[in-house]
């Protein structure tokens, strides 16, 4: 008689062990030590066609042994971008936090869903620490929160709890019968704001920009002339996004008095925190967060500048009257069920609007207990140190120009190379400098030297926004950064 | 003259490899060998209270020595459920296939976001392979897609690109002047239909609930007569949700009678695979889905049935013509620049409504590539085989009875104590039925057994559901599954 299949495993254990053994050595020579490592590029970059090539995708029928296998582990590794690497300057994170890479690798092994407190215990009650922790670096006292998956997610879910704290009937019956929702946010906000408002059925007409100053900050008075023209249009002004740290120019809009005006009007206040919240946790850059307390919610994404990896961006509420969950809640009987053995407030899966949730709380606490509070505020710091390091060395080099003085770390200049200096007065000025960081950034990535952003912002040309997050970095590399852009756009 | 810290990195690489090392041996050892070791608890149950005192989840100001965050790896990990643990049944995912974990473990050291080719080339290309791997097995010559974190984002984002195909201007008005819309899906739907009706303004009131036969599939006729009631009483029609495989029964809609519906009324067809999807990989069982191919959209989650970790569902669309694009895009200027110096079709971000986004889809890919087609096919057909072996068993087991013959591997069914063995005619039967599962679920955590899942289902008490989708199962852990149900509910 031929044995039964079902009797033994279908998966050779043993295999298992060896090939993760096997590919976690490919993790610690290929993507952490060269990647890492300032001799090595941050980037072996090919054309979309070319790599399509190299690398062989298809998925095909049949297995490949694992000696391929593991193959395919090392070109993937080798062909990303080395976003650890200390001349890896292109978004707003960066780096390769240890700790918490050890918490995702756990995470990723553990493999369970942060909706109840009987299949993952541990994540229940340490997201809740984590969150309080967040809160009250806020100055919440109390509160509540989730942690979801990126800021975008984290402003969309503030519209929805300020409409169903404002119009709970809403969720039951749709926002027909509403007067028409008006969202205020500054033209400088991040892009989510625009999405969301589609997203919730309030659509991106709804949405009033409200003016900036000449650093970028939200226009306290023009806030308050926009609220007025919606009134008088028969809008409802219901919800207010202030930004902590632009994605572009790293602005902080004026906390204190955007809360006067939202509190006028009755209107929810929202910080979008997503970028700059982690400067909370530096005393002598916390200040630029004053009045964050007044928030009615907070975005703030640990995975930006605190280094956790994507994703960790956390929710938070000032009420802790359960709004979050009333609002998202959909009570599925087969998960959430009322009649289990221990306490059910431990099942807090409900407050969001998704199932099966990923555990983004681990990463971050055991960064946090690695390097204490006061570890995590040292590179606060340290960021801070050399974005003021760097606009003071672009002020004493010919050709490098700041777009505006940096208060956070978002450092954004120009680069003028030889052919354009003094030409300032020419017709085509600008037209020919808004091409300047293109043809660098090309250069670069082919070189594979290093990487960094570029982007227009409503009349400025395309100007480099340079972002330090990386503790590895040194003033050698800030250095090597400049000189480089200077080698590759000097014949421009 | 005092060394200059910023000239030195703050971060000690040697040492944070020495952790990385010592983690990952705790991690094999822990988790991944004790986890899957029949021999272990599959969870080390405490209650929350006294968990919160095992585990020193207190954040402090500063930072603890290696050892003891070594220590607190090896709690997290301890007192974690083990989903890869060969007798937990107790989700729509379990087990652990190396080959995924080290797909989810590079990604997590590589750290990147899946919005532009510029910052994730590989993945960028290796999504697009993927994702058209899942259409062509859908039957999809063409068509569009993204990885979104779970199915129920992807059931949501279904409902709005369906909104935005039939009323594309309600992304800049708002829906105010749109008629109501109606949403239709059977009774034995996800959950996250009706998040999302509340979430995008559309509103749960505005969902039609359609009847289902005896087996839990959604009655064509009654679509129809639930359109028509929506018709008449001046709703819009617009969105038309089908499930294969649901949550509960595991029961699969009529697909090709409801499309004939839809394409009648001219609604969008969603089908809701997020759980059944998998069965596609099967030339056995596929047959389930038949006119799956009819479908507007699909929603589909590797991170169930395949195995692949959290999260990982992919969204799919018959569409080719740019709609997601449209429907979800912001075109930022900084992210997606139109002057890049290569083809910025590859920057497939702006497809969804996040900003930053994981790497869902490598997990899945090194998977494949390791197994072949047909060797997630045999695991989709080893799962069918066990829930055909368990309901066989079960009807020669006195005590217990199937609540539903199973068609798919959901197996649901009552334990009857001795207590209530032909007692079906007293009037508290049901009722003290309805009492037995939660309380042999009581006893199976604390001993730390196994676990499986209950609930009741409309005017079904409380009644288990097992599925098993873990290659490493055995029929030996089948028995023991029956037999410890016997043990822990015999005296109930
Ligand atoms: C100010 C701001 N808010 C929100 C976000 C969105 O965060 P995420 O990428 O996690 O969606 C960003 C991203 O760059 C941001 O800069
Ligand atoms: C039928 C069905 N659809 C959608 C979902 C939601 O998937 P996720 O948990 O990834 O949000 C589930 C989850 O169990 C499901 O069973």
């Amino acid at each position: 008689m031929a044995e039964d299949p079902l009797s033994h495993p279908a998966l050779d254990k043993a295999a298992g062990e060896e090939f993760l053994r096997e590919a976690f050595q490919i993790i610690l020579e290929e993507a952490v030590r060269k990647g890492t490592d300032v001799t090595e590029k941050v980037c072996d970059w090919r054309k979309p066609q070319d790599l399509q090539e190299i690398l062989d995708l298809e998925l095909r029928s049949s297995g490949e042994p694992q000696q391929r296998v593991l193959e395919h582990c090392r070109d993937v590794i080798r062909y990303s971008v080395k976003t650890c690497h200390p001349r890896f300057f292109n978004q707003l994170f960066s780096g390769l936090d240890p700790h918490a890479l050890v918490g995702r690798m756990i995470t990723e092994t553990l493999n369970t869903s942060q909706y109840t407190y009987e299949i993952a215990p541990v994540f229940v009650l340490m997201e809740e620490v984590v969150l309080k922790k967040l809160r009250e670096l806020i100055g919440w006292g109390s509160g509540d929160g989730i942690f979801c998956p990126g800021g975008s997610l984290s402003n969309i879910y503030a519209m929805n709890v300020a409409r169903y704290q404002r119009f709970p009937d809403s969720k039951q019956t749709g926002i027909w019968a509403l007067p028409r929702l008006a969202v205020f946010t500054s033209q400088e906000c991040h892009y989510s704001v625009q999405k969301g408002a589609a997203f919730l059925g309030i659509g991106t007409d709804n949405i009033y920009l409200v003016g900036v100053d000449e650093r970028g900050k939200m226009i306290p008075a023009d806030l308050e002339k926009q609220i007025n023209k919606a009134k008088s249009e028969g809008a409802c002004p219901f919800f207010v996004n202030a930004t902590c740290g632009t994605t572009v120019l790293g602005a902080f809009d004026p906390l204190a008095d955007v809360a006067d005006v939202c509190e006028r009007h009755g209107a929810w206040f929202h910080v979008d925190a997503a970028w700059g919240g982690s400067a909370l946790l530096s005393r002598r850059h916390r200040h630029l967060l004053r009045g964050i307390e007044r928030a009615d919610s907070v975005a703030w994404n640990p995975h930006k500048m605190l280094m956790t990896g994507l994703q960790c961006s956390a929710f938070l509420l000032r009420d802790s009257s359960g709004l979050l969950q009333r609002c998202h809640g959909a009570n599925a009987t087969y998960l959430f069920q009322t009649d289990k053995f221990y306490d059910v407030a431990y099942d807090t899966g409900d407050k969001t609007i998704q199932c099966g949730r990923k555990v983004d709380c681990l990463k971050l606490w055991l960064m946090w207990k690695a390097n204490g509070t006061e570890g995590l505020e040292k590179r606060v710091d340290r960021a801070f140190e050399f974005t003021r390091y760097l606009a003071e060395e672009i002020k004493k080099r010919e050709g490098f120009q700041l777009v505006i003085e940096p208060e956070f770390i978002n450092l954004c200049f120009w680069f003028v190379p030889h052919s354009l200096r003094g030409k300032e007065g020419c017709a085509d000025y600008w037209e020919r400098l808004g091409k300047v960081a293109p043809a660098i950034k090309e250069r670069m990535m082919k070189k594979g030297s290093m990487m960094v952003g570029y982007q227009p912002l409503g009349s400025k040309v395309n100007f480099f926004r340079q972002v330090v997050t990386n503790p590895v970095v040194t003033k050698q590399d800030l250095d090597f950064f400049l000189d480089e852009i200077e080698r590759l756009g000097t014949d421009l």
